[in-house]
């Protein structure tokens, strides 16, 4: 196995053997129900990735980790309610399935079950983590309510987008790398490094989200393609049309993102004809490679052997190169 | 001032001056909101009061007892969504001032907020108090979630009615007198002893919460009499009345819970005169009196001189005896 499916098992088995709760059975039961959606794992991966670039026993990392994770998904668990989506990993999602309550609750209790599974690191590190971790909760809060208010808002510009998804989105991945980095006992500098990285990773990551779903294959993406043009989601891609065009393809663009659509296929069509006039998807390609590219310098630049960092240099090779 | 006057004063102060963050204003203004509307500050009191047996520092345990009221807090805001609740001590409750998304996300901060404030107890004891929390936090979920599911449940008794109170608000009594016992540097047996002296505490507060909802003064208790009656609530007082009820009284009793009322006055009138034949109001006084002895016994069991109890026997004897 490669040292990427070796933590992929470990955490797959860390995260199904782990029963978070017994009674009452509608309080606990949604929280597996969502852990067990098998998502991409991707931030439980970083912090192992991280922490075993410092140090070969990585397997202390592995609950700290899983509260990410456990974190991670209590954030997607509030969101689904307040984003009234129904499908999560193409499965119900936990208040379509329950209901909004019972979402809220079981939400409620994943995020202490997140703080106990923090309990599991070294004594000596767990104020510095949890400082951290509370940082970066709240910013991941803030992020969310930054994006739901977006959704009212006439004008947002594009520093302004690119500071909301990075609260909403990137902060985390830094923070996953970062623990990983202090659970390893990195350097400070090395630990700033990583959240750096992974800040950079994330968004990358997010703006290939955004990119993914206008251009991505609908076989691959596993999503419908163009559901943030026809849901007038204000992606970056949308923000750099408007920022580019002229008055009367800004009118237009306006106009299609000003209500639902009549036909969805011609929405998503024209708005997409719009992009690619405007060079919208070269655009938004060269900005996630500098943000990668940012990312991978910080990684190159640690003070650790370089065939410690082939794992976690190819593992953002692959965020990057994603087309799913 | 007295001890009381001096702690609530330092509450006070510590509370208000604080401000739990600032961007975007729509996610912190509703927590500032809340934890200014004045409750009783019963659970950072009882913190304090703890502390203050074992130690002449109280002072370093305002934080964390300011994280138990945070947490309280919390609670309140996503119950009274879930509860569909207009009003909280008096003013609109967050979800009716601003709306339910707001709500859910200005709670799951407050919840990172008060692990953020716990971060300030000495580190030694940070593992220890970290851990007691969020057990306690996850049983007053689990509580809250039982509360839930009595709702539309035939049949409850009255021990999973007990149960349920014991979750859903008398472990964080417990878990309040225990916190300033830990932070005091008090011995595991009294720390014990005060954890099960805040439970017994908080059973016979929630019995005297469902004894006052009938039997209290509207004018001193501020609620609306027999809320609990027009709600339906399956209360200790509606419990023990089905219990010693002959079949004839019995079956009256379910028509009332049975249905919204036509005629408010008359439904709490008619359920009250049930209650009162049945001699339910001397029933629950008993059983108050009784939880509160078995507090007040453990309180003077503990071994610190007898001028160091006065303040916590005090306090338990204002809590039994209170008319609103």
């Amino acid at each position: 196995m490669s040292q990427i499916e070796i933590f992929k098992s470990a955490l797959d088995e860390e995260i199904e053997s782990y029963a978070y709760g017994t009674h009452p059975l509608e309080l606990y039961e949604p929280i597996r129900y969502l852990m067990h959606l098998q998502g991409k794992r991707l931030r439980p991966m970083l912090t192992l990735l991280a922490a075993g670039m410092f140090t070969e026993d990585w397997k202390h990392a592995l609950k700290p980790a899983h509260a990410v994770e456990v974190f991670h998904n209590f954030t997607l668990m509030h969101d689904d309610i307040m984003d009234n989506a129904p499908l999560r990993r193409g499965s119900p999602t936990v208040h379509a399935k329950w209901n909004t309550n019972t979402a809220i609750l079981s939400g409620d209790v994943m995020l202490v079950q997140a703080y106990e599974l923090f309990l599991n690191s070294p004594e000596g590190l767990l104020p510095k983590i949890l400082k951290r971790f509370n940082r970066t909760a709240a910013e991941v809060c803030e992020g969310q309510q930054l994006d739901m208010n977006f959704e009212t808002r006439q004008e947002v510009s594009i520093p302004e987008y690119i500071e909301m998804i990075r609260l909403k989105t990137s902060v985390l991945l830094g923070y996953s790398l970062e623990l990983g980095a202090i659970l390893g006992g990195a350097e400070d500098t090395s630990i700033r490094s990583l959240y750096e990285a992974g800040v950079n990773m994330g968004l990358g990551f997010q703006l290939k989200d955004d990119l993914l779903d206008v251009y991505g294959d609908p076989e691959r993406f596993g999503k419908q393609v163009g559901g943030d043009i026809l849901a007038n989601k204000k992606t970056y891609l949308y923000l750099k049309a408007l920022d580019k065009a002229d008055e009367d393809t800004r009118q237009e663009l306006l106009v299609h993102f000003g209500k639902p659509a009549a036909d969805a296929r011609a929405k998503v069509e024209a708005v997409t004809a719009i992009y690619n006039r405007l060079g919208i998807r070269d655009i938004t390609e060269e900005l996630i490679r500098s943000y990668f590219e940012k990312a991978l310098k910080a990684i190159e630049g640690l003070p650790v052997e370089e065939d410690r960092k082939v794992h976690l240099l190819g593992f953002a090779e692959y965020l990057m190169n994603r087309d799913k």
